[in-house]
């Protein structure tokens, strides 16, 4: 797909550090970033940074005991100032807010959607995603940072003869794209994120199948045809997170895994 | 668009009520269900039943105040016996769960995107669903319905004056989608919802253009061609939302309205 | 007792409806009025409006368990535009205020006031009463529904054997009465029972015999006298209910029952 | 009223420490058992022990500002270790319990009913009930004391000009009165109160006029003519409360008082 | 340890009652104040008043079971009307503030210092702390007063054979010291402590070890030599408070104990 | 001070990387480690990790409104998998524990220690201490950090003019020092923090004055003589890192400063 489509010169300069429209910020993954949880790993998106962690845990929830099944569950918050302007603690206000309960029930249906469960066996892995700094994308640097760590653990379990066939089924990833007057763009920061007309998540697996798409008109309705353009630039994007995700855990696990 | 695309004659016996793929169950409106509140309508979708009001405050929250601009909030609950087994009271848990939060963050979104906040004025409308019996697609019901009572609540605001030219830009309505067995199904019960492999709740205004979507693979991940048969369906379910919502209101308002 | 000890013709105009002083407001009892519910009414006393809803758990609570006794607990809720203004969400709040604490209590109580709990067994049936539409009364139209509500549920265990014999030993059933400028009143409505200076709930077996009297003086001390006219004219209106009870079962559950 | 209506030679011997049927245990109100609050007074009803605080406040609560009017509120706990088996704290569980609201509610509607507000001014008087050691009665003790506690702030006030005449229309006080076995019996101490069939507190004024009257049946269902002489025994007890007020209160102001 | 190193003639005046720096403020201790716990001691410093209780659970916290190993904890509370002006109860803000915290874990773990837990066997010792009157030194008192409780039910214990040997290794007690204008003082009463420069607490055993220093600068830096000073003073105190615990648990326990 | 007071050649081995017992781990400080902060430094004592930001509000707390003085306050939190299994977050039990309250109240009494709250004028600097990972000392590294923060959010006050002269009195750092088997061991990690006998945290300031010295006897009493060798050892850790704080705050604002 050629930038062409998205991109004319003229509002090239429009996104900072003269990024394309279909362009992604600089992703870095740099797994093993803690030491005592089984998985994890540092996600970075230009200036979005999430630590995600991945825990084993021998017990399931009990909706899901004594069924021989795996279950994963992901937790997601904020650092108070890793926003522009500090937010405050969700254990001082006493409860866990609308939004941050969105993010994690959409992350851990992600992860969920590439696990056997068989495979995985009683256990529970659950997954916590971290906001050291936010400018944009959290949600979806969580879900591709989130598959990183789970990957290691899952490593760990095979590694401890806990587990004897890997219980991933595929790669998962997510990216956020939008509209802005008219112009579709790939990986939104803060600030083009808060100017958005239509704002996308797209969840999306290393064989091209979707798990998850969420679609909301910020400022303006969007057409059947918008949409289709967006999950366009979508594909682009999540192509380039599977490459990025496979060398961090090549890198992680050594060269020939 | 034809049934023949969605249902072969073999699998129409699949549906309660030989019901057709692409047919809604019965939908009822109610309005002026209640009397207290500035807008009230009972809806049904089969046997899943929401009352939604919509209550005027003369307050906006502290975020909007002082901008000359309106806001419209929603809430969502299910009455403890709504669903097949009993659930505990929100109130009684003390915190209102993931799902609620999530669902009445959608049905505020959907309802702010029709309105104008300029003609509303510095107030709020409040607009309450709450589940009286559910049989899958609550939260559609809830946004379908919710938009009458915010539109008789707005025409009461009129008719008293202190709103000169209705708020309202577009209606908007709402219906669940899903892939069953590789067949799409238009407005799915809680027998099919539970069943279903990709899940899909489609937001849309009365000129064709979205404002939300929101597409999970329950059981098994979707393709791009998938996603479009089962949007092509919600259209179809669009359409006949819009004429019943038109026709609540007219009933309820006057002809000539 | 005849009306004429309570009501002059010259007051009787102050009632909404033309109503007399013992005269209790239209009660309606709508049973199996939701479907998953063992038992279901919605119960009508003018315009208050509640559904009450009975829902049997094969378990007790802990302090229960063992004794091979079962148990009956209530649960009251108002939805927030159930009154006239709209009110907070107990679940949003995050806590249940000392009034609904005080009314579940209240239901509670009465209803195991008449229950065999050995013939019941191990299990319990909670009644949870849910306010759509608020004019005056909730509490005593909640108890008098939460009954049949009950009583259907007994019924379908006893349908289905696992009670053998009805753990019912009396009807119950409720009802305000209140003093206005001297003048005792049967069944307040809302506008009723903000100005009335002495406000009495009465809950009474079909026996004549009583197992909860609470009264209020709100406005001006009452005297044993007034109290004892009081409990007359509540014995008035639960006649009346007890004989709407039984009609409302006896159309539930066929002639004959 | 004579005790041979009650107690019979026969059944003297059930009660405590050879108490009659009509007869109160030992009681004793201690005024300014503390030294920061307006008023304070430590209860007791033989071994129930309350302490009640009566503190003023110069700001009502808001739905009472700009009314000149005062307000009286109460607020009513145990000690953890005031029961026979330890009860967890409230503070901990993070919430007040039903039967402490439906307590502190009686309290305080109880002390609002002698109160002229006006006098009074717009400032509140917070009483705070504080179980030392629970052996039945607590809420009745609780009333009677915090009539102390509350004139003895409203004494202060007046004290210091600011409040010219007393706000106080009348002396209240509550007692507990039962039935065991068909026997009715004055002021129930805790293995009483757990064995008896109905269970009535009633709050009176020095003028024998009622303001609130509570009547449950625990075991049994009561008739009207029981619950009149328990109402007799009511009044026999209060009598004597109101003279022991009267007294505690001269000995902390003064004889001329 | 001589007065005069701490209080010269000219400053001596300075605290309430003629007190002089190195002087504890009257201190009694009440043993058996409330009758249904294990232990109970009301222990006063002056004004400040707090009744300890000491509770025995026969179960221990989950962390602690199946090790054969006791355990004691500790939960402290202040009256809302214990201080100069009324706080609000933790149980209706709904949660236990900061201060309160840090309080009960002090204390419990000084109660603990001087266990031996095998000897208390597989149970549980709560020690409640309830101010009733707060003139400052509170969690001093509260630990000193804790011991009484804590060893009464101990003693209790033996005396029904439940435990062989006393699981107390030592005696147990705490003060407060400070530096006000450079004058080290003893037992800070609330004027005090509210204008002191440094504030220590300090928990001691009877052999004169340490097991809690706890001392911050309020409104100044202090150095080494003045800490060695407000230590030497706090050994002084603690001498005194050893001696009184054992005269009151000789009063309650009989001579020979 | 010489090591041969406190590490013998055969137990220095005992240490992990053969640290010496008045050796600290390896300090570094990461000044700017995130951007939108006023203040940021990551500090890391060996594989302790936390990150401190500060916040600059222009508002001050309620109480301390009016008065022309500034305000410091610290909020401290865990990673839920920076130890080494997982805890629960506290945004989740929806309330925060004894141990972060204790701890935040540290940090924030330390800081505002060392401030000029009228240089400062009235407003409020927030300083968020968040365990990124844990291995014992996260309270002393989380002030010995949280004044690198706070100075450079001082330094930004300044440089925008808003603050005429630095409002910083002194530096302040902490460090813990414990004793193990009789030996003083300086900046104890996780692993000798579980098993030491006492356990000191001292916060000093870089005039060698204390403002917080805490000391609790974990397994065994402690005598003034060992209180004073565990003081002379933290004295040595606070002077290396005042150190290294300098040092960090000249690499991030230049050499001049």
């Amino acid at each position: 797909m050629a930038n062409t489509n998205y991109g004319s010169p003229k509002n090239k300069g429009g996104r900072a550090g003269e990024r394309l429209p279909d362009q992604l910020r600089e992703v870095r993954l740099t797994p093993d970033y803690t030491e005592w949880a089984e998985g994890s790993v540092l996600v970075e998106f230009g200036k979005t940074r999430v630590l995600c962690t991945a825990s084993v845990d021998e017990k399931v929830p009990p909706f899901r005991a004594g069924k021989g099944l795996g279950w994963v569950t992901a937790e997601y918050g904020m650092l108070p100032r890793s926003t522009h302007t500090r937010s405050n603690r969700e254990a001082t206000a006493g409860k866990i807010g609308g939004r941050t309960h969105e993010i994690q029930r959409l992350i851990g249906r992600s992860l969920r959607g590439i696990m056997d469960f068989t495979r995985l066996g009683e256990r529970q892995i659950i997954v916590d995603c971290d906001v050291i700094q936010a400018d944009g994308g959290t949600r979806t640097a969580s879900i591709t940072g989130g598959y990183v760590a789970l990957a290691l653990a899952c490593h760990k379990l095979q590694t401890k003869k806990l587990v004897l066939r890997s219980p991933l089924r595929a790669q998962v990833a997510a990216i956020s794209i939008g509209l802005i007057g008219g112009q579709p763009l790939l990986d939104l920061d803060y600030s083009e994120d808060s100017r958005a007309d239509v704002d996308f998540n797209v969840v999306g697996l290393d064989n091209k199948q979707l798990i998850e798409v969420q679609g909301t008109a910020e400022g303006a309705p969007f057409s059947r045809e918008q949409m289709n353009q967006l999950l366009d630039l979508a594909e682009t994007g999540l192509e380039e997170l599977f490459r990025l995700q496979k060398a961090a855990l090549a890198s992680a696990l050594g060269t020939g895994h």
